[in-house]
């Protein structure tokens, strides 16, 4: 049902000089694009196998934003699975007892592919974003 | 230089109920192995494209425990990355103004591999592991 780790999403207090790093290390990275409906600005880092998304808050109400007062330095903010069927993996999720984001309806995700939140104290404390591969 | 994401590891207070709720979302899961040199017994979790490595402290002085007492509901506990040439990567990450963990010199880590550990503060909030692939 998980197929693939999509992606890592890394929020970084300065995407200039976190680009940088994974550019200096060989990483290609894509430029800046800002998604004001998610209120991110991000940064795509491609590896051979997956991508890690350097976040970085857009506008006033952005998700990031207090993840950053909590962690200044910058912190790994979630990460995300392909599954084959979002549907039938909420409930799997939801029978194995762990509480969805929200209302538990999915949204559409910042890839334009519909996506949900399992809560992070009922999944290993990490926040885990489910996408409709 | 960075060629893949070799895995993400994930400190977990329960290997057992961690390791299941991957299972019920259709993925493969190791048994525990318990590996006392690191300190932790580790359940992997093989995904199409990477691995989760959940990891659980074993012995007394184990690098997870502490990690466990801040974060009791578990949490991401580090990245690694796959690099062609260690040396390199190592001398690219110090040449960017970030420390490297202990006195910088590779020690053999869990896939009997040469790795570095890169300072989260200097690496997004991050603590980064570098593998000689």
């Amino acid at each position: 049902m998980i197929t693939r780790l999509n992606h890592v999403a890394i929020a970084v207090p300065d995407l200039k000089k976190a680009a940088a790093q994974y550019e200096a290390l060989g990483a290609k990275t894509s430029a800046p694009q800002d998604l004001p409906e998610h209120g991110v600005t991000v940064v795509f880092v491609t590896l051979e196998n997956t991508k890690i998304e350097l976040l970085h808050p857009l506008g006033e109400n952005s998700p990031i934003g207090k993840f950053l007062e909590k962690n200044p330095a910058g912190g790994i903010h979630h990460l995300c699975f392909e599954v084959e069927n979002l549907e039938t993996a909420s409930k799997t999720i939801t029978d194995l007892g762990a509480r969805l984001l929200g209302n538990g309806t999915p949204a559409i995700g910042a890839h334009s592919k519909p996506v949900v939140f399992a809560h992070p104290k009922d999944f290993q404390g990490t926040l885990v974003e489910f996408e409709q591969s």
